[in-house]
């Protein structure tokens, strides 16, 4: 019986990616998936096509934690080296796999190639490891269970592309930790708006403190606050006991909470718009199209956005959406009235049964003293009437246009929710 | 005289990584910015917000590496130890910024919101550092130029969120590495669209293959198919000897060139219409804003960009665009008839010179065998007539949308250069 699985880390292996050719999802992944295990992992690296240096990496890595994942390498060329270095930091010798070497040979019939020698390389796997058959490629991955100065250590191997490391976690690597690991994180996502991070931070500062399990910890996010609660459960079976922590923070903080749980604010009012079969149209100036194009990212958003305006030039407010001339002479059209008008006339226009408005100053230019960069007014527009938020966002023009499209949506969420 | 940085790594501090919330996109730009300017750069690593690990990370890079990159970890809560922890790497103590606690102070005021102890936090900055003012949050970043074992070492302190990263590392950090460098590279993109990466490598694969000063390769775009052709130069006064390669590359895959330098198609699109004083608007469906949007980041975008509309719902293009209901019913909306209709409709509504139309099938549903999801038809109208282009876009959702976006801007590059 080896002993169980606590803790682990990511060794990401490419040149591609220490020069910023390619995005590292790949941490991304294993590290989500080992959080929602329970497996504690307090390290990421990633290090280039060397062998020493990777065989150094690997060497820390394993006299730190349980488990060291190693992705990326396993090519057939001679700078993938991932698999050799491996089976050298656990004492192994690599020999042909021929159950591997005939599944190479399948891929290259099928795709009517003649299969090279080197290819054969990525069926030399270190003797007694656990080949992982790769059904999306020609790389195995593998793990190698081994001991270190008296401890019981895994190293898994992975292949680099993620359409071949995906399946290859959840269908393989998954029910094999399961069954090395027993401890279960149960994690919950508060979500806030209209609260800074350390304002919220300070409301909930005891709870932060003191909480042992569940806990509960602040988070970074774009324009928003958010903070984990996080259960440590020691079976499937142990039951959820996050509610009296949840409830705790839901009295302190609950006008700013729009989200217990993965929603973004635009899918929370999309959802809000879909549950109440109500449609939607927005007039957008200093976003000129961001808000919708968000709304546009969700699968049938054909349901509930019905279009709208990129209102950029005054002759669009004026002509299409019916802003009056006077106004924009007297207030601007960076105004609170310009927006309720550009919100009023949209819902007209396109009849539904909400409308958002939006006009600021995006910058870098364009700014006055009476109207800095980064003011922007906010209007929604329904049936009963129109609300409206005025904000002053600080930040470059794609923080600016962003904040307000985030803050519309709220606007439109507390409007909705009544 | 310091020494010159040729060795470079980054060091990225959060929880929030480690448990596989947050994509690590900030190891990425550093590097490619690093490799940009020909420093070598041989591991990244994460570490969570644990001041023991983050120290002993920080030793073990600052010991192979002349340079070592924090970012995170620079916010108000307790949680944020990246600066103590790095000023005590390097032996400094942390003492009150007064002009950082001024501009923290200004932010609050501006934002109408009462500063917090915690966030005088933010400006308590180790001695004799280079302190990087953040003209995006509240976070200062900073330099820390010291010795460890007779060596010259830098630490650099960059805030976490990619928009305060990202113009404090262009503005202030590259200036101040570029003095810190011995080496001069030199790089010039080259930008193609309308052919595949393996098509366009194979068409320059002997200049891939044997070129060394200056070198060309291919270079990871996003949707797109870019070369970096890159000169080493031994002083800033080397003259530029790009040009016959780069003449060599227009001879070959000339037709599939759209910029040579740093603009993206739709910056390119938005300065050949500002050049000839001529005005845009669009009518975006399965985009949904998107191409707006993107028009929408370029600072000053009203001297071109008029307006436009969202024409999600099939009301919207008959009522608004003036698409005919029998052209709807007959070809459906998703039809080079619908594009152009959309098109012409949406000039005639704007007054523009140029309109764009985009109607396709995003998915991941709404797809039929005659009409499967990525199927996008695009069109442009001006004074003479209207041009179209049909794609099918393989991959999901945000693929397809992009994709069409970005050929929505070429198709109107094509039709304004003639």
């Amino acid at each position: 019986m080896r002993a169980p699985i606590q803790t682990a880390e990511t060794i990401c292996v490419g040149t591609e990616l220490l020069i910023g050719h390619t995005l590292n999802t790949n941490s991304h992944f294993v590290a989500r998936q080992l959080s929602l295990m329970g497996i504690n992992s307090y390290y990421q690296t990633v290090v280039g096509d060397n062998p020493d240096r990777l065989l150094a990496a690997i060497r820390s890595a394993s006299t730190r934690s349980d488990c060291v994942f190693l992705t990326g390498g396993l090519g057939p060329t001679a700078d993938d080296i991932t698999m050799a270095v491996a089976a050298r930091a656990a004492d192994r010798n690599l020999t042909l796999h021929e159950p591997s070497r005939q599944a190479i040979l399948e891929i290259f019939t099928r795709m009517g190639r003649e299969m090279t020698d080197n290819n054969l390389k990525q069926a030399m796997l270190p003797d007694q490891s656990i080949v992982l058959p790769n059904r999306n490629g020609t790389a195995p991955g593998c793990i190698i269970e081994f001991e270190q100065d008296g401890a019981d250590k895994t190293l898994i191997l992975l292949p680099g592309p993620p359409s071949e490391l995906r399946p290859m976690f959840l269908e393989q690597v998954k029910p094999y930790l399961v069954q090395r690991t027993s401890r279960i994180l149960r994690n919950t996502f508060v979500r806030m708006i209209g609260i800074g991070e350390s304002k919220a931070e300070t409301v909930l500062k005891d709870l932060i403190d003191s909480q042992t399990n569940p806990t509960i910890a602040p988070y970074a996010g774009e324009g928003e606050v958010m903070f984990r609660i996080t259960q440590l459960a020691q079976s499937h079976d142990d039951p959820d006991n996050t509610g009296p922590l949840l409830e705790e923070v839901t009295k302190r903080a609950g006008e700013y909470i729009y989200e217990v749980g993965e929603r973004k604010m635009h899918e929370v009012v999309a959802d809000l718009l879909v549950e109440r079969h109500a449609t939607l149209s927005m007039a957008e100036s200093c976003t000129a199209g961001l808000a919708q194009s968000m709304l546009g990212e969700i699968p049938g958003a054909s349901r509930f956005l019905t279009g709208g305006l990129v209102a950029y030039a005054n002759e669009v407010k004026r002509e299409m959406l019916g802003v009056p001339a006077e106004l924009l002479e007297r207030e601007g059209a960076v105004s609170e009235a310009c927006a309720i008008a550009m919100a009023d006339g949209c819902r007209l226009l396109f009849g539904t049964d909400y409308a958002v408005g939006i006009t600021g100053i995006a910058g870098p230019d364009g700014g006055t003293p009476e109207k800095p960069v980064g003011l922007v007014h906010l209007a929604v527009s329904d049936a009963n009437g129109c609300e409206t938020r005025v904000m002053r966002i600080n930040g470059n023009r794609a923080r600016v246009r962003g904040v307000a499209a985030l803050n519309a949506f709220d606007l439109l969420r507390r409007r909705i929710l009544g």
